[in-house]
C-alpha cells in the first residue's frame, strides 16, 4: 500500500530537446505508521538512501503517515533535494510528500469527497485523509504540475464495496488535473491508484485527461513481468492477495502528458524487484521509475474516436455511481429505522419505569423474580434506555455519514453526465464541420 | 445569510466591445430551509419571478439548501435560464446553485478544508458542507469562470470563533480560483463572504487572485448606502446584528477580473432595498447586480507595490491561522485530558464493583444508606460506568475533529509561506532585471 515515488534527474539540454527525468518508486516501510509498520524506521533509512544515490528531479512519497519521518527524510535529502512538500489533511494526514531538485512555486491539495467509512477501523482509509497534491515546479523554464495521490484500497476484488468511492476518486482526480493543469507544459502523475490497468478508475482517470501510461509506453522496461507492483517475492505483501493473479499486480503508476509547448516519451521504466539485494524490501509494493524525454512540439488533442471511448467510459462509470448509490440509500434508510426503533426502545423502557410495572414485566421477561426483587430489573431498564440511546446516536451518526455519502455520488454523476454532454457536442461539432 | 446572485444578460456585441450583463443578488428565503424559513415557498415565487422579469446571463444563487426548491426553481425558469446546475456536498448540501442562459460547458466542486464545528449545531454551519462551486460558461464564445461561494457565518465580530475558519476558506478559495481559472477569459466570483470588505480574508482573497470588487469600481450605484447587504430595514435580518453599524453591513460581493485577451470593467451596480414595494423582502440579504463591460484588450499583471502589499496580507492571515492552531491544540490537549479522566472513571467504576465495596462506597458517597441498600447504588454505578464510556467515545470523536482542524490550518499555514516566498522571489527577480 504504501510508496514513494522518485522522478530521476538525467537532465540534459541539448538544444530544443530535454531528457527530463524517471520517477522512480522507492517503497517506504510497511504503510510507513510508526511503531504499527514493521522495520519502519530502518526502511526510511533505505529510503533516503536510494533516493540520494540515484539522481532524480522530483521524489513523490505516499503513506508518509508521520510528519516526524518526513522531517527526517527531509533533513537527510536537503542537500539532494532543496525543495519539499508535506501535504496535511483528515485525521492522520493524507500521507503524501514530495522532494524536489526544482524550486516548488505553487501547491495545491484536493480532498476526495469520498474514502471509505469511519466505522471500518480495520481498514482505517477513512482517517487518512486520502487527497490530490498538486506542487508546481518550474525546471529551468519548463513548467511542471506533479501530481500525488494515493486512492482508496481494495481489499476483496470480488467484493469490492468500495469500488464507487474509488470510481468517483478517480473521477474527482481526473476533474482536479484537468481544471489545474490548463497551462502547464508537462504533466506528470505519481501514485498508489490501487486500480488494475484496464479498471473502470483507470480508464476513466485516462480518458478524462489524455494522461498515457509509462509502463506501456517505455521505450524499454526492466523489472517484474507485466509491470507488477505487488508482488508475492515481496516479504510485507499478503499473499491471499495473489489467488488469482500469482505473478503480482500493477497498480501504482507514472501517468504522463505534454502540452502546446512541448511533446514527452517515455523512453525507459524501471521496476524493483523485492529485495533488490538487501535484506528486506523498502515498502510493500514496488518502486517505479521511469525516464521522460521531453521535446519542443504539440501534442495531439482527443480525436473523435477518443471522445467516444470517453463517453463509453463515463457512461460505465455512472452505472457504477449508481449502484453505489443504491446501496447508500439503502443504508441510509436502515439508520433510519435503527434510530426508530432505538427511539421506541428509549420510550418503552420510560413508560415501563413511569408505570411501576417494572418488576413484573422484568421478571417474565427474563423469568428471574428473585433478581427482580434484589434490583437488577432498574439496571436492566437503565443498561436498556442508555443503550438503546446510544444506538439512536450512532444511527444519528451512520445517517448523517450515508446522506453525505449519496450528496457525493449523486453530485459526482450529475457532473459526469454533464460532461457527456459536452463531450457528444463536441462530437457534433467536430461531424458538422467535417461535413462542411 | 441566505442570497441568490443573477448575472443580467443585456449582452451587446458592437465589433468587439461586449457589454456582458449584470450579476444580481434576489434574496433567497431566509436561510432557504423548509419548514423552518419563514415565508420560504412564497420567498421562492418571489425569486423565480424576479428572476424571470429581469434579463440576465447566470444567477448564481447561495442558500438553496433543498434540492426539491432548486428543481421547482429550475421548472419555472426553464424558458429564461435553460442551463442550470446544483452543487451537492456535506450532509444538508453546500446550497449553491446556478442558472445560465449560455451552456455551462464544465463544473467543479471544492469544498472547504474547515467550516466549524459538528457539535455547534445552533450554528449548523459545518452541516451545510459549505464549497465554492465553478461553471465553466461559454458566452458565444468567451470563456467566463464563474463561481459561486458561501463561506463561514460570523456570529460575533468580537468574539468570532470561527475566524481562523474563514482566513482558511478564504486562502482556499483564492487558490481554487488561481488554479482553476489559468484559461478563463473572465473570471467572475458572487457570493456571500460573510466579510466585511477590508477583512483579512477578502483583503487575501482579492490580492491572491487579483479580483476587483465591483461596487468599488462601478461607474454608478444604486441602492443602500455603503452597497449594505445587511440593513437593519430587512424585517428578516437579527437587529443586535446592527448594533455597531446603524446603516448595515456589505458582506454579499460581485468580484471580477479579466485575462490577456479581454478587460473587464463595471458599468452599474445596483443592490435592493429590503421589500422593494413587496409585503415581505426575497431573503434576509440584499441582491446586487452589476453591469460588466468586456473589451477585447489585455489586463495588467500585479506590480511589485501590489506583491509587496500580498506579502503583507499574507503575513497577517499566516498569524490569523496561527492563533487558531493555538487554540485547537488547546481543545485537542482537553478532549485527550477528558478521555483520560472517563477512562479513569470507567476503570473506577468496574474497580469499586469487583471489589465488593459498592454500596458502603456509594452509601458514603452520596450519604444514602437507604437508597443504597435497595439497589440504587448499582443503578449509579451502571450509569457512572456508561457515562463515562459515553465521555470517552465523545472525547474520541473530539480529538479526532481538532486533530483535522490542526491539520488542515498547518497545511494552509504552510501554503501560505510557500507563496509568501515565490512572491519575493518574484519580486527580486524583478528588481533584479529592472537593475539591469
Amino acid at each position: 500500500m504504501c510508496l514513494c515515488w522518485a522522478f530521476r534527474s538525467d537532465t540534459e539540454q541539448s538544444g530544443c530537446q530535454w531528457a527530463v527525468s524517471s520517477l522512480g518508486v522507492a517503497h517506504v516501510a510497511d504503510r510507513g505508521i510508526r511503531y504499527l509498520s514493521k522495520l519502519c524506521s530502518k526502511r526510511y533509512k533505505c529510503i533516503s538512501q536510494k533516493l540520494s544515490e540515484v539522481s532524480h528531479d522530483v521524489a513523490l512519497l505516499e503513506e508518509v503517515w508521520s510528519e516526524k519521518d518526513y522531517m527526517k527524510l527531509k533533513e537527510k535529502l536537503a542537500s539532494y533535494y532543496p525543495h519539499s512538500h508535506y501535504f496535511r489533511s483528515g485525521v492522520i494526514g493524507s500521507g503524501l510528500c514530495v522532494f524536489s531538485k526544482h524550486p516548488i512555486i505553487d501547491t495545491l491539495l484536493y480532498q476526495y469527497s469520498l474514502n471509505g467509512y469511519p466505522f471500518m477501523l480495520h481498514h482505517g482509509d477513512w482517517f487518512g485523509g486520502k487527497s490530490v497534491g498538486l506542487v508546481v515546479l518550474n525546471l529551468s523554464g519548463i513548467i511542471v504540475n506533479a501530481y500525488v495521490t494515493h486512492l482508496h484500497a481494495e481489499y476483496s476484488r470480488e467484493k469490492d464495496a468500495y469500488h464507487p468511492h474509488r470510481i468517483l476518486q478517480a473521477w474527482e482526480l481526473g476533474q482536479f488535473v484537468r481544471h489545474t493543469s490548463q497551462v502547464a507544459d508537462i504533466v506528470l502523475l505519481g501514485g498508489d491508484l490501487n486500480m488494475h490497468p484496464d479498471d473502470l478508475g483507470n480508464r476513466l482517470l485516462r480518458s478524462l485527461t489524455g494522461l498515457r501510461d509509462s509502463f506501456i509506453e517505455a521505450d524499454s522496461y526492466e523489472g517484474p513481468e507485466g509491470g507488477c507492483t505487488s508482488i508475492p517475492q515481496n516479504s510485507f505483501t499478503s499473499k491471499h492477495e495473489f489467488n488469482s493473479f500469482p505473478q503480482g499486480i500493477r497498480i501504482d503508476y507514472i501517468l504522463f502528458k505534454g502540452s502546446d509547448k512541448y511533446s514527452i516519451n517515455c523512453r525507459a521504466l524501471q521496476t524493483t524487484q523485492a529485495t533488490d539485494g538487501r535484506e528486506f524490501p523498502i515498502s510493500d509494493h514496488e518502486a517505479v521509475s521511469a525516464t521522460l524525454q521531453v521535446q519542443h512540439g504539440t501534442t495531439q488533442r482527443l480525436l473523435g474516436g477518443a471522445e467516444i471511448g470517453a463517453i463509453d467510459v463515463l457512461n460505465e462509470a455512472r452505472t457504477e455511481l449508481r449502484v453505489g448509490l443504491h446501496v447508500a440509500t439503502g443504508h441510509q434508510r436502515g439508520a433510519g429505522r435503527l434510530f426508530g426503533l432505538s427511539i421506541a426502545l428509549v420510550l418503552l423502557s420510560v413508560a415501563i419505569a413511569l408505570c411501576g410495572i417494572t418488576s413484573k414485566a422484568l421478571s417474565f421477561v427474563f423469568g428471574a423474580e428473585t433478581l427482580a426483587e434484589e434490583g437488577l430489573p432498574i439496571v436492566v431498564l437503565c443498561l436498556l434506555g442508555l443503550g438503546a440511546s446510544l444506538s439512536a446516536l450512532l444511527a444519528i451518526a451512520a445517517y448523517v455519514l450515508f446522506t453525505t455519502e449519496i450528496k457525493a455520488l449523486r453530485g459526482a454523476e450529475d457532473e459526469m453526465r454533464r460532461q457527456t454532454h459536452t463531450l457528444q457536442h463536441a462530437l457534433i461539432h467536430d461531424k458538422g464541420r467535417a461535413m462542411i
